[in-house]
């Protein structure tokens, strides 16, 4: 029923690649089926303004498209600003991971997790919060090994994975296909069997309580299953 | 317990007035607790260039904030475009009003919301969404009574409330000293007994399977208190 | 003659309510017929730059359009900056409260008076301008009554009210109707009996000599009227 | 009494240079003392869209100044926009002209006035519209040459001088030194013995009626000496 | 004598993969030593207005650094704009590419060459011009395949190499530890035994006649080496 | 052969005024046959950021264009922000003057070269270069004058002169007419006999190693005289 053949509960290939590139202090480029995002993460000892001398760290993300990432070309957003559906993206990926940080662990600090879509197939923004997460884990492991940081701060991976009401299926995991085509689709976020951001939304359609209940069900599936790759790819 | 002393399926006093603005064609001011809002509704025959031709209507929103709607002044969107926050919550009350609109009974015309917080004391979105509807209706019911639309566009209410656990209990209708606190909080939008949207998020926390359920209950209870003052308003 | 029966030294109805916002130190609604503004005065204990250490205190305004303030719909400002005008009309009204203000006697804060058209029907910079000045006395009333000003910063009030040529006669407070058609209007703010600021203009006329002067003997008519009823709503 | 040692009615010394730039269709350089603006007509048979096959001109104007023209170096406006005083200048500088111009007689067309300050000592959007309508006459007069316009749309010249009051004095023509101690001061703009705009203000001062009637008084006798040296510079 | 421990006349290795991803028209990771460039090809059917009804083909360029491609995090270029810098780096790619284009063969169709820097070791914009010709072939190609240009309008392959004075002593190929300290650089774009752009420049430095000889030699058998890698990766 | 009928190795006709503005601590009015620059010199004491406390100078420089400076007008700049042409022209005036001036002996200060084109006909950049060195000079001397720089920091002239290949034949200084056609041509920075920069650009052409080789003498030649007429200029 699927286009791609899937069934209703099950994720595309996963695969994390780290070490990617020279000059981060932690990155990874995670593939998805075809959704391949390239996640670096960069240490400043300098934090924001209003954590000076708080003693507390702060983990944040941007997010970017190469133009040609997509089926057609985009507009490069270098050119006239980052579209509000970016900014969204950006702000989404920096809470959940700060969601999964023992800030006070982390020490007066900040680690900047930067997310670029080489290749996009629907669902980038859940595989920029996984793979961002193995960024930021290579980077908080060399903060440690370098005893900069004592007690580790990011004890539970944290995750991401798309649902939605496809055909009138719920189904884990959407493609470009089906992702253009479901009138309902949300992203789950969570983190050691607790949830951290729920996102379900329903343009010009809606979902029944019980639609809800399955989809919660499906994610929490596809989290295990994500969380389980994430601790072989930082090990 | 709460700062109110509301219960925590309590919601604070809501009223809407309507026709409070000369020029507009559909107008209200929702007051939720000390949370006010002026919704105004403007009909336009052009709709967006992706809709020429194809007999299809359109509905979309913007939403502001009077610099002074907050306890200190916050800096005026004019004077340097609006922010990331201001563009998702604009986004949302669009989508949110269009999946109660039957487009093609609405005809091919645009209608824009503009939702102008007077004054702000949590749960802001919420009320827009909530008052974008009655002005919405509004302006359709003259549509009707002008004989250019036929069939009722706009059959159920859709309406909004955020939910949040503050001080480790589920509560209903956060005002701003509760959210402020609330390490959870999110907003529902619902129409007819059915979901349109879910925006679930914790700041640096998380939230079990179970929280949410609750969460889902209470959403529910008072999403059927705002349809009734809704039908009430535009009767 | 005139569109509204008015003679031609009559001024609209006004009306200002004071206190309508709960956050703000000052706050004002003034109609001015069917023109009506929100004023709200917000103390800051920090002055610009080239005032630091000087003793003296600061005044000044921003003004704003709710997009349907208008008869037909307006591009919201925060969307691509505020226009030329909106610039010209808020530099206007901080230029002309600052001239009535005592800025030793204020000390060394900054007063921000923000208005805020809710619905416009002609001469919205004058209406702010005479509703600023009630929301700033409200505010400094405030500073006094706290003991942080000891001399009262603003003796006499300032108001502003448009005279204008419409049909060939020389009239006062022009409303939307005769502002549209008049070749020749401006704007007349004037304290204690003396002039601040005059802007006469001719888009494509001319005025003589001979008609100034009848301007500015209506001019001086309506600012009495307004001084009054400034007075009552201070008090 | 005046730094410059000119009696309260004398204005300095004006000189207009035609014919300065190669390329465009009109121009001139126009020095009030130490005031040194660059003014061009630009002919566009394009008019703007509000005027599409209406049969009317229009005339247009941009102001500028070049970085070191002042004291001490200005940021140069192309790099952060231009600031809403130029804005204003521009828009004055326009509406000006066109008060002057006949608009049927000079057809669909637009001419577009560039009034750049090489050199500024006060005074420079007056002698920007002096200057500029000697450009934009030559531009004229080349039209009519060609036999594209038939009857002159500019039988009158358009001129504009400052007054102020100085040291206590009404003064006429202020230059920088005077410009920025004066309280009060503006500009005039005036067409054949006819008004076509005033600004005055009194930034933290005031000033009495018989102070603007002085004021009306020197305006009046600079703009003829000015009409002269305009009309010598067009003959 | 030079870090890397290479001879002056060395190259570093290059490498080019090409088809890296699946939805651009021609694509390639070119590597110059630790200089990774993606360099994609966008076909589009509308040209630039100014070439409408032309019969003529366009060929133009962007590009852009991921935040971390560089040894510390640069701000990212979507947050404000892109620098005069990258703008003058995608005007010569684009330059370079189109000299290599017989225009009237590729027929009336546009070709975007991405060009995203993935990692940053000196020579990004050589490495882009010699990579984005690949992509730029590879999409001609396809087109060709298709039937819809008949005759090859990229005859000759287009490359570029740096080369400068480093230590006193002109070398081929800088890698970013000497191009951050060699007092002149420059970049030499060739194609077919003949030149098309030279860029040499000293900051704070001067160069000899003789020395820019020996410069225009080293760069000459550069470049015939990258010719003889681009044939073989679009083979 | 050349539209102007001078030879190939032939100059326009250069005249360079000097202290032609009053505020500036150098300037001049640099002429290239119709092409006319006005360069100012303005003198800061404070040096940008990365040089602070280092105690070496800095030159910068700023180009702009004056909307009717060309044959049909522009869009002014100060609108919608410096194109990257302009940011290229001047980022290249700043490097060029840099290569020649003596940092220490300039002591911790910045000069800001601001370059104005009054009337463009074709290589204004080079006319720029030519100029803000005098008006750098001028400043300079002041300084010197006044006893605030002891050795002199600008001993040789830096000059710019543009070539290329017109109707197939090598030649010096093209004049707009003949750089619109040419399809090669380049700009030369020397100064004492020594390169500082070259541009060399062929827009859909190429050159040969010999063409070069004449442009390089053609170059030389044109440069002897441009800093004979800088040196007579300063003296």
């Amino acid at each position: 029923m699927r286009p791609s053949g899937r069934r209703t509960d099950q994720m595309r290939d996963v695969s994390i690649d780290t070490a990617v590139t020279r000059h981060a202090e932690g990155s990874c480029l995670i593939r998805m089926g075809d959704t391949h995002v390239l996640c670096t993460a960069s240490i400043d000892n300098r934090v924001p303004s209003f954590l000076k001398n708080s003693g507390l760290g702060w983990v944040t993300a941007e997010y970017g498209m190469l133009p040609r990432a997509t089926h057609s070309r985009m507009r490069r957003e270098a050119k006239d600003g980052q579209s509000g559906r970016t900014q969204e993206i950006q702000r989404l990926i920096g809470r959940a991971l700060r969601a999964g940080v023992d800030r006070v662990a982390l020490g007066e600090r900040q680690i900047t997790i930067d997310c670029d879509v080489i290749q996009a197939d629907g669902g980038t923004r859940c595989a920029a919060i996984t793979g961002g997460w193995v960024a930021l884990k290579l980077a908080v492991n060399k903060l440690m090994k370098a005893g900069l940081v004592i007690s580790d701060p990011l004890v539970d991976p944290v995750a991401a994975v798309s649902c939605g009401i496809y055909a009138g299926q719920p189904v884990l995991d959407l493609d470009y296909p089906e992702d253009s085509e479901a009138g309902v689709d949300g992203n789950f976020i969570m983190t050691a069997g607790k949830l951290i951001e729920i996102q379900m939304a329903a343009e010009g359609a809606t979902f029944s309580r019980s639609q809800m209940d399955t989809l919660l069900d499906l994610a929490g599936g596809g989290i295990e299953e994500l969380h389980r790759i994430q601790r072989e790819a930082v090990a």
